[in-house]
């Protein structure tokens, strides 16, 4: 490089992270992922915005000079390859395996959904979706299914810590299925790339896919152990953490000149061996946050900077293509995933949350987009529709899930379980009879198997009355169930139900708690009791039953 | 890039690491600076060994693409910009301001011995010392001088911490002085490229050299301070450490752009940036610590491999050329630092050590050299024959200075103090005359003020007796020495010395502390005071005074 190259590169370098710190920040302010900052940083600054805006300037910073252009793309393809070293080190073995049934299956028809929407609409309108001319439209339309299937486990990890929800099993699930479908999305990327491109190392297809497989088989299960075993010896032995930081990036980087060589993109055997590193119990978490730090702010934002200097935007803009492909994707994916995880036996709120979380498209999409982009499996056109669905539904994604959040957080309040129709106007006359038609509305209202909450609720009956003071009784019981329930009933003439102060009882909560949630229990008894620290309650439900709805909701 | 293009760039990064680091973990076995290993790394890599041994493979990896020179050279240049800016954070100006007399006299002296030698060398024998054609012999030779002059600042820093010298006095005025050597040297090399390269930004080099200093004076003073109050709102503000490794990369490459533009080399402006951020207090471990570990693990290294990537080591050397330099820069920088040193008031051993630490060339000296190399400004035999002087003024560094290290250390012990020579046999008959004499004797033979020594004795003497039990008076006191010193007079009759047991003392030492080391006149009192448990070697110095040494020297 020439003294005016390199004072260009080192200018370009500068303006890069500036502005993708900057937007990255603005984005992060919103509580939006700031990668969506970063790739239009490199919008404004290509040909889309600066390019058009100042031509001259723009051409002699950017295409002036070979050696900056591949100096520059050298650092993205680097970049790219690191940064995918690092996702790979973020998935955790350990929770998937945790969470594969559920996991599995919400990813297994979250894929097979948009896979096969994703392929249809493909097929079906290959010029609307731009199919490259004399391509393949069957390559084409498995590369579209296959990149409407993909979820950004990057980002879906960030705004899942964003709503608090990263340990909970939403969490989970969602972060478990999202490694699933990104290892499946990519193997399955994979072979189609072995299908079209000529690697020029002269294998073929077949023998790529086998040796793939066998690649797959030697890191993630011989290498995984080799490298758990060597890694507190390079700790013990050589300098920490640098010889950590180098051998991960050793081995990160031969797994990827291995893969590329084979004729599968190199980010595939960096991803693979972030994987099989990272699931060692000896890596330690300052290396990890070394690594992380670095990558993700200076190579990462370098190489989705990169992403908007290769294509103008504007002029490759389809908004029906944009908006149809967000509309399938989302309605897909969605629909697939929450499918897939209530079929696992999950809530229906969580998993409508599930299926909204694992829409989030992200980087991961951005980068198999660009992938097809220089494969000549897509078009400019329809890079750009991928990039800007992958961009909105990540941006939706957050919100969304927190609706689906903010609502299952309400059904576990007393606010949120009391409504006008879990309460009724009872004529039982007897203990007995009263818990039982509790029972049966409550198992009819939530679906629920009558006897077994029966035999729960008459059970803890039988160790102490759940007949309290002022007219209040308060059967209760916890069953294996997804999420609290309440039924209510109020009666005028009130029932013998061996309370504590000798009183009728006049007023009955059936409270039904998950197992798994020990302390929601006492908090909602508590709740409920609280209003009835006088008669007042019992005696204004004997003036006027059907008053109770307002009189109670006021209270609580 | 083409596919086959990201199989090599992939391949020989990983190898560049992979071989980096094994040879830097080898050297730092030995105790060496791992920067010598990434070196001999690249001379393996590079035309010197595998160019040699298999010169088809060795083309097929390093010369089939330009584009791959291209990313690896744009790689590289990164790399050397982001060290720098990693070398200038670790510059303490404080520390700097602190130890401003002696690491000023240090340095100018070293620098001034220095300079002359390498001038005088270089402009007497131009064509030994490899002038190339029609370059000036006058740049020439200032250049070799500058070059000869510089300390390498990491690997002064790395040897004091190896030999826990790091927070002595030593070690503060070596750290001290080495800033102010590399700080100088960086502005005159400046100066001189000034003076050969057509940098094309049109600037003459008097305006290049106002638009440098300009630069320093806006960089370290406003800048400075601008960092300062700039970095906790960032902190506070952005996502941390993000925003604040972002915020010093940007500002580092805006700086490097700059010096490149008015005719400097990048890392100038790199460095001086990194010192101004680096004063700052708000500038957090964690920041400095990930960025540190990342430039020093991956960066640096593939940019210290690149250089033996460039130059063929072996066709190049020159046996008489290297050993001239390694000698004459030895000569110069150890006697003028020294001599610096000892002006400013250290001690004998001390400059003595400080004058082998300033002597390490390491990184610095190379990346100067690849800089004149580059300019065009000395030829590869010249490169060669610096590159090795670095590395083995490196390498003997360390041990030398430890030699005197030790000598320090051993001479704060009562074996290194108790000599032969500091015993003697008295003729005195008072206490008075015998302390007189111990004053005037350790005076003449420590070069010390007689006076002042006398005066603080007595002063000691007359707040209690320090005759002590068994013959033993062990008067003493603390002044402003830089060492302790020990002088001993046995007396054959014995003096009242109003010893705690009454009876007449035999053996007397004198033992002076610093004042600055209060713990180390307790130790030694103690140590001289052990083997007089009894009466026996007041018993055997009455039989004969002239055995005394070997009978106290085999009891300490």
């Amino acid at each position: 490089m020439s003294s005016s190259e390199s004072v260009l590169f080192l200018l370009i370098l500068g303006l890069m992270l500036l502005l993708a710190r900057g937007l990255g920040e603005l984005f992060r302010y919103f509580k939006q992922p700031m990668v969506i900052g970063e790739i239009l940083a490199g919008i404004l600054l290509g040909p889309t915005v600066f390019g058009m805006l100042a031509p001259d300037i723009y051409n002699h910073l950017f295409n002036s000079s070979a050696a900056i252009s591949s100096a520059l793309s050298g650092l993205a393809m680097l970049g790219v390859v690191l940064l995918l070293i690092v996702s790979g080190l973020e998935v955790d073995l350990g929770v998937l395996i945790r969470q594969s049934k559920v996991a599995g299956l919400t990813s297994f028809t979250g894929i097979i959904f948009t896979f096969i929407a994703g392929f249809a609409l493909s097929y079906l309108f290959p010029s609307f979706l731009g199919l490259p001319p004399e391509k393949s439209p069957l390559i084409f339309s498995l590369f579209i299914g296959t990149s409407l299937s993909i979820t950004a486990l990057p980002v879906v990890a960030k705004i899942l810590m964003d709503l608090k929800l990263f340990k909970s099993e939403i969490g989970f699930t969602v972060i478990a299925a999202a490694m699933l479908n990104d290892i499946t999305g990519w193997i399955i990327f994979s072979i189609l790339i072995t299908q079209i491109s000529d690697s020029g190392h002269g294998f073929s297809p077949q023998t790529t896919v086998g040796l793939m497989f066998a690649f797959l088989l030697v890191t993630l299960v011989f290498g995984r152990k080799f490298f758990n075993r060597i890694l507190p010896a390079i700790q013990k032995k050589f300098s920490f953490p640098g010889s950590v930081l180098n051998f991960i990036f050793i081995v990160g980087l031969a797994g990827a000149a291995f893969t590329e060589y084979i004729g599968i993109h190199a980010i595939f055997g960096a991803f693979i061996v972030g994987i099989a590193i990272g699931d060692s119990a000896h890596l330690k978490e300052e290396t990890r946050e070394i690594i992380q730090q670095f990558v993700t702010n200076i190579f990462a934002p370098l190489f989705f900077v990169s992403i908007g200097l290769k294509v103008n935007f504007f002029l490759n803009f389809d908004f029906f293509l944009t908006l149809t492909l967000v509309v399938v994707a989302t309605a897909a994916k969605v629909t697939g995933s929450a499918l897939g995880a209530r079929a696992a036996g999950m809530g229906k709120l969580e998993s409508k949350a599930v299926g909204f979380g694992m829409n989030a498209h992200g980087a991961m999409e951005i980068i198999l987009g660009l992938l097809a982009l220089e494969y000549g499996l897509i078009t400019e056109r329809t890079f750009v529709a991928l990039v800007i669905m992958a961009i909105i539904t990540s941006v939706i994604s957050g919100p969304l899930m927190s609706v689906y959040a903010g609502k299952i957080k309400k059904l576990r309040t007393l606010k949120g379980l009391l409504t006008p129709s879990s309460i009724y106007i009872t004529t039982a006359s007897s203990k007995e009879e009263i818990i039982r038609e509790l029972c049966t509305k409550a198992a009819a209202a939530y679906r629920l198997d009558e006897i077994a909450l029966r035999v729960a609720v008459f059970a803890r009956e039988e160790t102490s009355s759940t007949g309290l003071v002022n007219g209040l009784a308060l059967p209760h019981a916890r069953i294996t169930a997804k999420e609290p329930l309440l039924m209510c009933a109020v009666s005028k003439t009130g029932i013998d139900f061996d309370s504590l102060d000798g009183k009728p009882s006049h007023i009955f909560f059936l409270l039904i708690t998950p197992q798994s949630m020990p302390e929601l229990q006492l908090q909602l008894l508590s709740e409920i009791a609280k209003p009835f620290s006088d008669d007042e309650l019992a005696v204004r439900v004997r003036e006027n039953p059907a008053g109770f709805y307002p009189l109670i909701s006021s209270r609580i």
